[in-house]
């Protein structure tokens, strides 16, 4: 099967705007088929306050009441997303910007409130693999913003971290998928204040032993049990690292490569 | 060939809840091949006057600075062209929105300044039409917003039914195009105070009659220059109405129909 890199950044990239166009050039650069999904960064929440659109955060994750909505679908599918692309034309790589509405391609459902109602959030039901296939296969590098919609008519805000495992998840059928979430540390860490001390590699047993013996940083555990339900769920490996340093954390170079093995 | 409806809509029904969505359903029914492409209405301006951005209007064309293009890129590319995708998905029309970014699918250049500057406006150079069909053979149906970029990482400013009428055009070399302009009049007046007076057909001959003997209101006469340049260039019919009246606009029974007969 043909590889696959599904790469995710975030708003620690988005928003510095050297970090985004040196990370750009170094994504356009990649050779192969790839899909960037982005996340939000700083832009909506200042769009909101601009417009006088109070935001309330749970657990740090937006509720998305309908003004809400608007403005991250403004501001992730439209300007994010856009300029991104039009940034990646420039250095010769063919992309295109879809959300989840476009072609269909990922379908989800309001969240069911149990406890906090988090409004118009979007929880994944599929994605349209065959016609993201069809578009990689047209050599198109897909860029992809967090917004679902629900098949009824209703956009929705979904989290780009599960929205990038999602999609690695269904292309695993097609395609030999690497994950790489970029992150704002250099990747898993040993002890949360030392950069060096990355964990260079895990599998299921190696990361057992360090969850039991509490060895990992507990805030990382939720990204990690992702990680390794992805790779059970068919993708090949999960990488995690600075963005910054694209290359080396496709080459396993740098980075917490996550893996059967 | 086989045919091709390029749609054009612009702020007067976008701007109207009911109108949109009645619009939009019968747009979803309409079938075969389809493109949309929408202009923007009054959200943009309002979101700048919400920002505190000035907005400067010369005969009737915004002046696109920075912060305009910011505005104009989440409100057309993002919220208006994101919402109609996930609307068409609801009335199962698989659609897809994209801009000229996307797929490099509209290459512009910054408008050269001849007295006004416009800022970041853009002037179509070309289409690419290769990419547009394959999506059409996929079964897909295009909304398209009214941004282009430069091929050096530029978003730009582009006029919709410009756009439009360049698509039109490009798509004549594939497919049997009609372009329908939608519009706040019933079709072409003979008289601007009377909406029973709609000229039903024009041709090249007649238009030249009216012209001379000033029987055309002025105001429509860049529209209609505009639409027989498209003729020229390969386009079967420009047609000319209310966008409701969708249905009969395709099938003649109302609004203007340019053609070489």
């Amino acid at each position: 099967m043909e590889d696959l890199n599904v790469i995710k950044i975030g708003g620690n990239i988005i928003d510095e705007e050297p970090m985004l166009s040196s990370f750009l050039k170094k994504f356009a650069s990649v050779t192969g088929k790839k899909i960037l999904v982005h996340g939000g960064g700083k832009m909506a929440t200042r769009m909101a306050e601009k417009m006088g659109i109070p935001q309330q955060l749970v657990d740090g994750r937006r509720v998305t009441d309908a003004e809400t909505l608007k403005i991250v679908t403004m501001v992730y599918a439209g300007y994010i997303n856009k300029n991104i692309v039009a940034r990646l034309q420039s250095h010769q790589c063919n992309a295109t910007g879809i959300c989840g509405a476009d072609g269909n391609s990922v379908l989800a459902h309001k969240r069911v409130s149990t406890g906090t109602d988090f409004g118009l959030a979007g929880d994944i039901d599929s994605v349209n693999g065959q016609w993201l296939k069809s578009l990689l296969d047209q050599g198109l590098t897909i860029v992809m913003a967090p917004i679902t919609h629900n098949g009824q008519g209703q956009l929705l805000n979904t989290n780009a971290d599960t929205m990038a495992q999602e999609i690695a998840k269904t292309m695993s059928g097609s395609f030999q998928v690497k994950l790489i979430y970029s992150f704002e540390k250099a990747g898993v860490l040993m002890n949360v204040e030392d950069e060096q001390s990355v964990i260079r590699s895990l599998n299921p047993a190696s990361y057992l032993e360090l969850k039991e013996s509490k060895k990992i940083f507990a805030g990382m555990i939720p990204k990690l049990d992702n990680a390794f339900a992805a790779i059970r769920e068919g993708v090949k490996k999960v990488i995690i690292g600075k963005g910054e340093d694209l290359g080396n954390l496709l080459n396993g170079k740098s980075g917490t490569t996550i893996s059967h093995e």
